[in-house]
């Protein structure tokens, strides 16, 4: 099954390709692969912000990761035409705002991990790296970039 | 205009090539692709530094921002002989020593982004990550890396 | 001299390939270049803990630091067959679990760094990032993730 169909088993919509909040630009493409800057969870049309867990839950925390790639792929499928151009999702980068006794990053980011496996399946397995961020932009609770091979 | 000229044109001197603070080089080159260690503000002969707001304010963290693109740049030029040389600025990561509760990253990172735009032009445009650290070495107020496509 | 004779020059050994904590594999290989995922140190069989300087000194912390490139070339042994298939040691990411006041990234992150020149002579040169994470996964002292161009 391609990855778009998985997604629309899913019952999942990819929402609108997200604006920059600042001077850079969602992607570039070097050869086949796709660099995505870093992505900020945006749920009913607001990010979601906190530190975690003072602020926000290890539960909600997670679920905000997991959107934030949906708005992600949105930028692949904005930039390669479709989800299905997609050979490998190489690497994740995920930094989650957390206090300094917080020791989950783990289970925050496969919020994230988990939905590309749901999505890409073997294509989805990815190299990744997790850790606690001081703060983030507009405090965001969790902050996810991704480099992607183009098939 | 080539991002030589434009470098002249914007009065703009590229520093000496810093020395690697530790057991590290500036760059290092793969294929086509140029990755840059984190660098560091240098102003005035010293390490700008401090976290930002406490110990620093915005402008003057985002101005240290513009300043490493400079010491970057010469790296690159250093590498390549020319900044012409650049096809495209694939992605940067900038890292802000900040409180947990400042969230203005963008607008500090942007110091370093616009000034790859004023330079490069389209070529210039990157994909970007910013976030907070806890500390940074040396207590520099900002670090930033990056990757270059190189022509 | 190969790396694998360093490795055995320099009487070490290299542990079994670490199970990733989570959704996540230890590399993806995209083109030549090798993707690992974050690494944590692991002696005596627990995670090495602690903020730096707090509740881990620099000489530990750095240790650990080196110990992480031998799980982590653990993980490239086992995908590649042997240390001998690296062409260069491209970049490394080193996440150091810090106060706020702590400024020697530094030298706790050569723990790494030197351990690759050991091992890989001019081959191990790498470009570098360097930071103080507020806190990291499993409550690591260190977390490092390379990047590594196989011949």
């Amino acid at each position: 099954m391609s990855p778009e169909q998985r997604l629309a088993d899913l019952g999942l919509e990819l929402p609108e390709v997200p604006a920059p909040v600042a001077s850079y630009v969602n992607c570039v493409r070097s050869g086949n692969l796709l660099y995505l800057s870093g992505g900020l969870p945006v749920m009913d049309g607001a990010i979601v912000t906190g530190q975690v867990p003072r602020d926000i839950s290890v539960e909600d925390a997670t679920a905000a990761a997991r959107n934030i790639i949906l708005n992600r792929l949105s930028v692949v499928r904005g930039e390669l035409g479709s989800l299905d151009h997609v050979a490998r999702i190489v690497s994740l980068q995920g930094f989650v705002n957390s206090a300094s006794d917080f020791y989950e990053h783990p289970k925050v980011v496969n919020g994230a991990s988990d939905l590309l496996l749901e999505i890409f399946g073997e294509a989805g397995k990815h190299s990744r790296i997790a850790l606690g961020a001081a703060a983030l932009p507009l405090n965001a609770a969790v902050e996810i970039s991704l480099v992607v091979e183009v098939r």
